[in-house]
C-alpha cells in the first residue's frame, strides 16, 4: 500500500513501513515536512506497523533544515519550528517500534539529526555526506544532539566532530559508528527493510523490553530539554554570527535555483 | 595442589588460582554450579590468592543456564536461582583480586554473563561464540548486564547486541572489545595465567587501589539492583513468550541428550 | 614574537600561541614549572591568543613529574605541588580557548596528563611512549585522570591501561584514541599549529558555545577533586611503596646523569 501525502510517501513492506521523504528537490526540512513527518511517525505502530523505514530521494536523503524558508520566520514561528523539530527526534528516540533510517544520500545536519536517535543507520556508498556541521553555519550544536552523537560515536568523537562541524563520507561515518553499515545506493533500502525484518523474527516482548532498556539514556537525554533549552536555539539563529552566515548560504541557493 | 569439588576444579598455579567449570557435558549454569562457584571465588582471595583464572572444559566454557533443570523449578527456587546468580555476578566484578575469564570454547548468555564484569577476557579462536543472545530465547537483558556490555563495546553496540541477541565469533568479538584477546584453544589457560600473573608484578597496593577506582562504576551497576529488577527477571522467565521458547529449546536440548 | 621565561618559551605565530617547554634536560615536571605554565595558559587568553599549541623538546615533550627534586619536598610542599599540578590541568579543561598538544617525543605519565584534557593530540612517530603508567611506579592514578583517560579511550580501556600502568606507542595510541593524530617529530608542532588555525575558521560563538557544551563533563570531572582527592594521592606518594619505587628510580636517574 502507497499513501501520497504530498511530502511523504507511504510504504507498507508487509509489517515495515516505509516513511519516504518527498519534498524536492532536497528533502529539505521546513515546519510543513517536519510536522508531517512527526504525524506519520507516530501514527505508524498505532495503524499496525511493527518497525519503520525513513528514507529519502536517491543521491538526497535530507539536505537538513530549509533555510530560505526558516529566514522568512518571525520569532514564535522560529520558536514553533524549533520545537517541532526536537518534539519529531524525541519520536523517534521513544519510539515503541524499531525505526531504521536509510540514508540514500547527502545528509548533512539536519539530516545527520533525523539519524542520530533511530535503531539503525545505513548509508549509500559514495560522494554522500553525514555529520553535524552546524557549526560551519554559525549554529551551536545543542546538548540533545550531542548525547545522540556521543551514543554513537563515543564520547571524544562527538566533541571533535562537533565542534568542528565535520562532515563524513560513508567510510569514515562507519570507521566511527555514526551509521552502522554502507551498501550502493539502491540496496540501501531493501537493506533497511530487511533488518527491520530480520529484528522482528525476535520473540516480541523480549525484543520490546530490552530495547526500551537498552534505549532509556536516549530518551532521558531529552527530559533536560526545556523552554530554556529551545530559547538557547533560537537566540544563537537570531544572533548576527548565525544571521550572517545562514544569509549567505541561503543568497548561494536562491542563486543555484535560478541559474 | 588441585582440589576436586564435584562441580568445580581448583587449581592453584603459585599465587594465580584457577577455578575450572567442571559440569559436563557443557558447564550449564544450574543452582548448584551457581553455588559452588560463588563460594570458590569468595573464598580464594582469604586463602591466599592474589588473582583467579575461570576457565571451562576444551570447546566448551559454558553453554549458560541448564534450562531443563530451570524449567522443573517453582517460583521461589526460581528467585532464588536469579538472586545467586546475580549475586555470583557481583562477586566477580567486586572481587578484592584481579579475575581473568578464560573463554575455552562455546560461551553464549550464561557463558558471557560470568566474562562481562571480569578484569580481563581470553576467547579460544575457532566456530565458538559468545554474546548475550537472551532476547532469541525470549528472556529480556537485564540492566545490570547492559551496563556491563556497554562497559566493554560501548552504548551503541551494547543496545545492538543485546536487543538483536546477537552471538559473535571470536575475532569479531575481539574487534568490538566484548574480549580482550583471542588465542588457539590450547593457549587460552596458559595466556590467562601468564596475564594475571604479569598484573601481579606491579606494586600491588597502587595496583589494587587503581583498579577499585576504575572498576567502581561496574561495582556500582549492582546498587541498584533490587528485589524488584529480580521479580522483573522472574514474570519474564515464568511469562508465555519466554515459557514458549525455553521449552522449545529444552525439548531440543533433551532429544539430542537421548538421540 | 618569542618571549623567554626561563622554563617556557612563548612563540607567537598569528593567533595561536605556542607555549614550549624549556626546562632541559626532559622538561621535567617542577613546582616552578608547573607554576608557570598555569600562568602561561591563564594568561594567553587575555592577552589575545585565540588558541594555545603546548610543545616540548625534540624527542622530549616532558618526563614526567621530577622525582629527585620532589622527594626533597616537606608534606606541605607536596601537598602545594599535587594541587598546582591539579589546578593545571583544570586550567587546560577550562580553557576558554582550544588547546592543542604538541607531544614531541617521550611523554609517559605527567606528560601524559598535560595531555589528556587538551582539545587535539598530535604525537610523534618513532620510539616514543604516551601512558599513565603511574601504578608501574607505586603511585595510583587519580578518579579524575580516569575520567580523562575514559573520556579519549572509552571506559573499558581507561581500566585496563590504568591498573596495567601501560605506555603505548604513537601507533597504539593512536588505534586507542589517546591521541588523534601521528606524525614525523619535525611537523608535529606545524601540523598542532594548523590544526588550531583551522578551527579558528569557524564561526567563532558557534564553535565556542558548542566547545563548551561537549567538554562540560571534562569541566566537571574537577568539581569532585576536593582537599581529600589530594590528600589521597599525598598519602599514597608518602607510604613505603611508593617511597621504595620513587627513590629507587630517582637512584637510577642520579646515576644516569652523573654517569
Amino acid at each position: 500500500m502507497i499513501r501520497w501525502t504530498g511530502l511523504l510517501d507511504i510504504i507498507d513492506h508487509g509489517r515495515v513501513r516505509e516513511l519516504r521523504l518527498a519534498r524536492p528537490p532536497v528533502n529539505a526540512l521546513n515546519p510543513a515536512l517536519i510536522a508531517a513527518l512527526a504525524e506519520a511517525l507516530r501514527a505508524a505502530p498505532t495503524e499496525g506497523a511493527a518497525a519503520m523505514v525513513l528514507s529519502g530521494a536517491p543521491g538526497r536523503f535530507s539536505g537538513g533544515l530549509d533555510l530560505p524558508e526558516l529566514l522568512q520566520l518571525g520569532p514564535s514561528e522560529l520558536r514553533a519550528m524549533w520545537t517541532g523539530l526536537f518534539g519529531l527526534i524525541r519520536a523517534i528516540a521513544t519510539s515503541p517500534v524499531p525505526v531504521v533510517v536509510a540514508l540514500t544520500g547527502h545528509s548533512p545536519a539536519g539530516g545527520t539529526i533525523l539519524a542520530l536517535f533511530a535503531d539503525y543507520r545505513i548509508m549509500a556508498a559514495g560522494a554522500y555526506k553525514v555529520g553535524l556541521n552546524e557549526v560551519q553555519v554559525g549554529l551551536p550544536v545543542p546538548e540533545v544532539l550531542l548525547r545522540g552523537l556521543a551514543h554513537l560515536v563515543g564520547s571524544r568523537q562527538a566533541e571533535r566532530l562537533a565542534v568542528g562541524g565535520i562532515l563524513l563520507g560513508p567510510e569514515e561515518a562507519l570507521r566511527l559508528g555514526l551509521v552502522d553499515e554502507v551498501a550502493p545506493l539502491d540496496e540501501v533500502v531493501p537493506r533497511a527493510l530487511g533488518w527491520a525484518a530480520d529484528l522482528l523474527t525476535r520473540p516480541p516482548l523480549a525484543m520490546a523490553t530490552t530495547r526500551r532498556l537498552a534505549r532509556r539514556p536516549l530518551a532521558e537525554a531529552f527530559d533536560a530539554l526545556d523552554a530554556a533549552a529551545v530559547d538557547g536555539v533560537v537566540t544563537a539563529w537570531s544572533g548576527p554570527e548565525a544571521q550572517a552566515t545562514l544569509h549567505a548560504i541561503a543568497a548561494r541557493l536562491g542563486k543555484k535555483a535560478h541559474g
